[in-house]
């Protein structure tokens, strides 16, 4: 099996300052080509610790993916190590260059003159071949050494995407003989990952040992991915084909879809695919939901508008909540959900509607309805169901988890009642 | 200095399925404590990788932060492996085990019996001191060996949070000394990374040896943060004051805030201070600037609501957005992002109102309006303004870097007009 280590440079990682998304993007990428990330190691701005990364990551990878350290404001740190590294030296790229200019003066269009930072993105080691970036001004670099391939990437995601997707891939595929890869993805809902895991011990111990099986809980999901390596691809899909379908049987009752998709995703299609139209009305939620359906290319299919109710007044204004209802019951009970799906279904003119009223925290939490207490409604013309939870996060988990919640009993409505 | 790495086990991480935020709150943590994270690793769910990434961390640095690896589903390899690795045996933890039991039977109300894998929790070295995990069944264990300190955590975000915040950051305090650490942030808006550092070229050659500057650009911001080490906190503190006050003069004009806080927060503690309130009419950011006004605390206190019109029916029934003036220009146009703020300050009742309009993509665009093309455009009773951007990103990007500068031309409107 081919082995590839990821190297992220940069201080702002080791302080946390940013996230490193970098890391699992690539990782998904080498694992469609047939390539195991072994390691993923971050280091800070020092020649030292990059040039000791380099030789050890070298030691257990035949790919070691570089990404950062490039930027207009690094401290010319990289570029020059890489240099000694390759014993190469500095040297301007005419193309890269003429890419510069282009960038600045056409598209950024930034008042001359080009900054000489910004220029001195062209230069690159001589032992390199340039891995040409169109989405910025760093270029990537591919080396080779003692029959290890380096690849050096800027750090802004989509410019390394965009290089890896360029130029990346395709030369790594053409020089290893890569195996077979093949994964199955479904996800599950309401159940615990030890009792998901419980009930298919037998399936998951019977696993040949070239399939893998693992499980990603989040926000009571689980999603389980099978990863199945081989020589014949051919082979491997119908065996993996076959696993699956033994799978998804004893999960169907909590299954949410059987592909790599987010539940909002499965929940879009259904709709699309039944006609349907949606509208929702969320207090506690604050459109965390509304943004989740719209966030995928053509929601507008399904998606015709939400209200973020957020006061008591645009409650009983725009969704007609009745005032004795948040007056009798609190904006956070079943009744004012209920009428707040009514008034979605009315003011927006949807088949299906969405209700989310509760109370996220820290603050606001009561006796009788503490800190994670919510209502969640759903319902059409015919019908409207609710239902209570309680979570105990705090504020963003509680939005979240709420959302997926809403979201799963929306699912669950118009598989019902579509 | 003290130097600490991280170690994250699982393969979850090396196939790219979970993002690893872990890593950047614990380098926060220990950067606040003056300790500095030189290194991130993350190897898989493999005896050999976990053990040679212990000894290799611990030839790095003083203190070994371990995440992951023992969930109810992990593949019980670390678990035994730190046994192994610290010349222990496992044993059962009556505290852990009665804390197990309190949480399957009262908590998470789980039908006895309770499995076998989550009572295995509580087994662990008799070579460790147990961290008792407040939010969850499996433990943290702190080790010592060969003068290196290891502790081991689990991966769940919110118990590893909870264990360091109960126990480790206090007992590493207290076994060593630790230097006084200041740092300052501030974030700017509109002008790239590298106009930036260049305005502040001087500035930055000229910061003492102790004193770094890092720079983290996102969505048209940066965020630069100033980070001395000291021996005398008070000294370094005043030090980094007249640093700080020096960077803001230099970038007054491009700032947002002088704290580390994003930029909604910064503008909602602006509207909360003048007592003025804020509505939102969505229509291309889809409810992404309601739920990043509402993901804080305290939002209700100037945050009335917000409406996603999605669809052109919702602008005109709900927004009265005239139905001519879309046929006419178009929902992405200044007259229609003008008549939703109109809609909007009155539907809301609010004392500003935020209005998009966009084409976010991959589908919609046209030649006169490509993707990527959003009206933005903010008011009060008395006057409204409106302005057209052009992005070049994927939808979610054009989603995002929409909502941040619509945020950003509210700010300065509650500035001039509040």
């Amino acid at each position: 099996m081919v082995h590839a280590s990821i190297i992220t440079i940069g201080d702002e990682l080791l302080i946390g300052q940013v996230i490193d998304t970098n890391s699992a993007w690539l990782a998904q990428e080498m694992n469609k080509i047939g390539i195991w990330v072994k390691r993923r190691v971050a280091v800070g701005d020092l020649a030292d610790d990059i040039w000791n990364a380099l030789d050890q990551e070298a030691a257990h990878s035949q790919i070691i993916l570089i990404t950062g350290g490039l930027g207009p404001t690094a401290d010319d740190i990289t570029k020059p190590l890489l240099c000694k590294y390759f014993d190469g030296k500095l040297v301007v790229n005419e193309a890269v260059l003429k890419h510069v200019r282009y960038l600045f003066e056409e598209v950024f269009r930034r008042p001359p003159p080009i900054l000489d930072r910004n220029l001195r993105q062209a230069e690159v080691p001589d032992t390199c071949e340039v891995l040409f970036n169109r989405a910025g001004t760093a270029p990537g670099m591919w080396f080779e050494k003692n029959g290890r391939i380096f690849i050096s990437m800027p750090g802004v995601p989509n410019e390394m995407k965009t290089i890896v997707k360029d130029h990346v891939l395709e030369r790594l595929k053409s020089h290893f003989r890569v195996p077979a890869i093949e994964s199955r993805t479904l996800v599950t809902f309401g159940m615990g990952e030890s009792a998901v895991a419980e009930r298919i011990k037998e399936f998951e111990e019977n696993l040949p040992a070239h399939i893998k099986l693992a499980y990603l809980p989040n926000y009571g999901m689980v999603r389980l991915r099978l990863t199945g390596t081989g020589n014949n691809s051919e082979i491997i899909s119908g065996e993996m084909d076959s696993l699956f379908e033994t799978l998804k049987l004893q999960l169907s009752d909590i299954m949410v879809t059987d592909k790599d998709e987010p539940i909002e995703l499965a929940v879009s299609n259904l709709l699309i695919s039944k006609g349907k139209t949606l509208s929702t009305a969320e207090s506690c939620t604050g459109g965390f939901i509304a943004q989740l359906f719209t966030s995928h290319a053509g929601s507008s299919a399904f998606y015709k508008g939400g209200m973020v109710s957020y006061a008591n007044q645009v409650k009983e204004d725009l969704l007609q909540v009745d005032h004795q209802t948040i007056l009798d019951n609190g904006a956070v009970s079943e009744e004012t959900v209920r009428q707040m799906v009514k008034g979605a279904l009315d003011a927006f003119k949807t088949d299906f509607a969405l209700a989310t009223s509760g109370i996220m925290g820290p603050g606001g939490g009561t006796e009788t309805k503490p800190v994670g207490t919510i209502w969640i409604a759903v319902g059409n013309r015919d019908k409207i169901i609710a239902q209570k939870f309680n979570f105990r996060f705090e504020r963003k988990r509680n939005i979240d988890i709420s959302s997926y919640n809403a979201i799963n009993l929306l699912r669950k409505f118009v598989g019902d009642h579509g």
